[in-house]
């Protein structure tokens, strides 16, 4: 780019996948500045980079207004399971949709081209399978799952509307079940939460039956997603949203590769031989989703993107960081 | 009370329902507090009231925080009809989300009881027939009217986390298609345009092909709903929920009445003989939805309501107030 190095922000840069983006926007040349309060970010997850003249890190919460002079904005910022979403849910819904306000009105403001986290628990229970942009979604505004779900689903509005209104150059992802290296260990999601519990020589819990699918997309075929989707030209990415009727650019990004959740406690202890765990089951908790798979014929299209990393061979690599942690620790 | 005064507060107060339930409170000896931006409210619908030396009005937008000491918070505020919120969306969703914390603070700082006034728009374009609470909706967040849809949907959520996070004692209702004097003349909803269309004697626009059916609740009919509802013992409200496995105090209040939107021009064209207006059809906008008609088994449980006021008799009192109104222009 001519000796100009893009100057990017990402909000929740202290997480499983802000880290990872930090990491690869880094290797490319950018200038990267990390906001996150450490809620569920860890320093750990960027204490590689901290020596690197190029990276920045405040801790920050996006409920509050930040300013700063940035190309691009990543806002990832939110506690994105439930065990950690459910700790404080005014404070989940105060980030989710403050946190969006924030970063709009900076973008606004420095012109910068801005990437929102929007999530398939917008389309909560779904009645439509595999789930389409499209889809509206199914989701309560009441229940213990609502600070996250409904919060997401204001942002995305909050986020139409801004473009709408204001021209924002906003592109939003509704992300799959996504899982890899930087997870954080206890957050209470399947995939951690098998590999540590088999780790640990601990019974697998399985809520319910087990009988329920999730599809898993290892973290860097998301990275390539967002990273192809944000390279694209304004008038390309309008054009494309404009032909398929949509308001406003929003894809779906994800794996569609179904498995049950027995079928990954399986194939965890089945890639941990030595492991002394069993599986046992629990009550499924309140509002929980029971099938989810994304659609991505327009990620596909757009982006000329899909996903390459089977959960054979993600797992392993998975299992491997957390070992390293564990180890660690 | 024993001379105790009860001190309210309204946000939204200068608007259709605000000013009446401000009037109401004030006729039964309440110490009454306006706050309103005039967006859409109007210092008209409040002039009346301006010399009771127990009402105070200040031009007050719910965004920003407000305190005070109050034994209730009605929040009111927000553009209801589609001509208005979507006449700055970014603002209309900032006004539901950021009005109820607002509010939802300062019931929390003064311990009072707070109302929060929902909406049947949460339901969306309903795949159930009538709606009951339970159902979920069918809306979406990236359209023209989620800035409404989705703001009022958030708000819930925030409402419900207050009071299982905070114990505020917060009361939701979802107010389905409410009209009567002080209505906004220009609003665009169906029973005022259709009225100050035959008054002054043009032609009665019918979006779609009038099939579509609403149901109408006459105000007085809704103030009573509240009232009756905010002077629940909180105990009884939570048995009651809690009881019927919903998960916050949250109740549909409308009439169940369904009319269609031709039926009704048909029935203020009797109503007004001398207009020489005629009926005429125009395309339907984005994301109208299809039809609308409360479930108020619980509204009639918990408070032993139920609408008295039919079409045909509240139809002629809010002709009169156009009548005047429009007169007096």
């Amino acid at each position: 780019m001519n000796g100009y190095t893009k100057k990017c922000l990402i909000t929740g840069g202290a997480g499983f996948i802000g880290s990872q983006l930090a990491r690869r926007l880094l290797l490319q040349g950018c200038e990267v500045t990390v906001i996150d309060n450490l809620f569920t970010g860890s320093k750990g997850n960027i204490y590689d980079l901290m020596q690197n003249p190029k990276f920045t890190f405040l801790i920050h919460d996006v409920t509050q207004p930040f300013w700063g002079q940035f190309d691009e904005i990543y806002n990832l910022a939110c506690p994105a399971s439930p065990i950690h979403y459910q700790h404080n849910p005014v404070e989940t819904i105060k980030t989710s949709v403050l946190g969006i306000m924030n970063m709009l009105e900076l973008a606004l403001k420095t012109k910068a081209r801005i990437f929102h986290t929007s999530t398939s628990e917008v389309y909560g229970d779904p009645d439509v399978h595999p789930q389409p942009e499209y889809y509206w979604g199914n989701v309560n505004t009441i229940g213990i799952r609502s600070c996250y779900d409904e919060g997401k689903r204001a942002a995305e509005t909050i986020c139409a509307d801004y473009l709408r209104q204001y021209g924002v150059d906003v592109r939003m992802i509704r992300i799959f079940n996504t899982y890899g290296p930087c997870m954080h260990p206890h957050d209470g999601r399947v995939v951690s939460n098998f590999i540590v519990q088999a780790l640990q020589n601990k019974n697998i819990t399985i809520y319910g039956n087990g009988q329920q699918s999730r599809s898993f997309q290892y973290v860097d075929d998301l990275l390539d997603a967002i990273q192809l989707y944000m390279a694209l030209p304004r008038a390309k990415v309008e054009r494309f949203f404009s032909e398929k009727g949509i308001a406003v650019p929003v894809i779906n990004v994800g794996n569609p590769g179904e498995f049950t959740i027995r079928e990954l406690a399986e194939m965890v202890l089945a890639l941990l031989p030595e492991s002394k765990s069993k599986i046992i089951n629990e009550d499924l908790p309140k509002d929980d989703p029971k099938r989810r798979r994304p659609d991505i014929t327009l990620a596909k299209e757009l982006l000329g993107w899909e996903p390459r990393i089977k959960l054979s061979e993600g797992l392993p690599k998975t299992i491997e960081y957390f070992r390293a942690l564990i180890k660690g620790n």
